[in-house]
């Protein structure tokens, strides 16, 4: 069955759309730990970060790093981290997340609550950065 | 003041080593999350990992990715995942944690302590999966 992710890319499932070239899409994670979190996808769907092959890895790992540039412009941040852990979803995904402190990538923290309309404004304001 | 990394790449603070290139080293976190906890570092002194050139981004990157496979063969764990956060010390560094749950990554929890025997015992086995 098609990963969520998978489901996004094919524009069965709605996103907040931030990037997307032939191998990668970049939306806001839709369960965001803070403001401006963003979730790096590869079209390829494979569970596991390191079984990518290094190819599709170092792509993946270069359009990430052209986003988080824009998100540091656009979300008020002392930087941008990232995590990949991938034990929810069985598709790999890097979250690259707005920090201000340790807390805001604690994953077991409850994840916040934001209006269509504010994650409209969030994903306009890092495309523009772009 | 040089980082505390940067005076392990020195030897003038000593580490439990993995490997080391031109440009990154691989070291046992000193104050692990779980067994097998890495950090790979370049030698180039930069606070954020998105202020890194691209070149030695990628480079950090591609380093990683050899140094988690070596983890996944030598550490028994679900997954590799990643972790960059750098609030703490001021010069770039990649966590990469063998993983069996989502809490194995979360940088609030109390650090394991491992005897030196055992630290060593542990670099060699994934040194030895390069």
């Amino acid at each position: 069955m098609a990963s969520i992710f998978t489901k996004i890319i094919n524009g069965e499932i709605p996103s907040y759309k931030i990037a997307e070239n032939e191998n990668f899409i970049a939306i806001l994670d839709a369960f965001p730990l803070v403001e401006g979190h963003v979730l790096v996808v590869p079209k390829k769907e494979v569970d596991k970060i390191f079984h990518l092959d290094k190819e599709t890895y170092l792509g993946l790992m270069d359009f990430s790093y052209e986003i988080a540039q824009a998100i540091e412009k656009a979300v008020p941040c002392l930087r941008v981290g990232v995590a990949v852990i991938g034990l929810e979803v069985p598709h790999v995904h890097v979250h690259l997340v707005p920090l201000n402190t340790m807390q805001d990538i604690n994953f077991t923290n409850p994840k916040i609550q934001l209006s269509a309309e504010k994650m409209n404004e969030i994903a306009e304001a890092i495309k523009s950065n772009i």
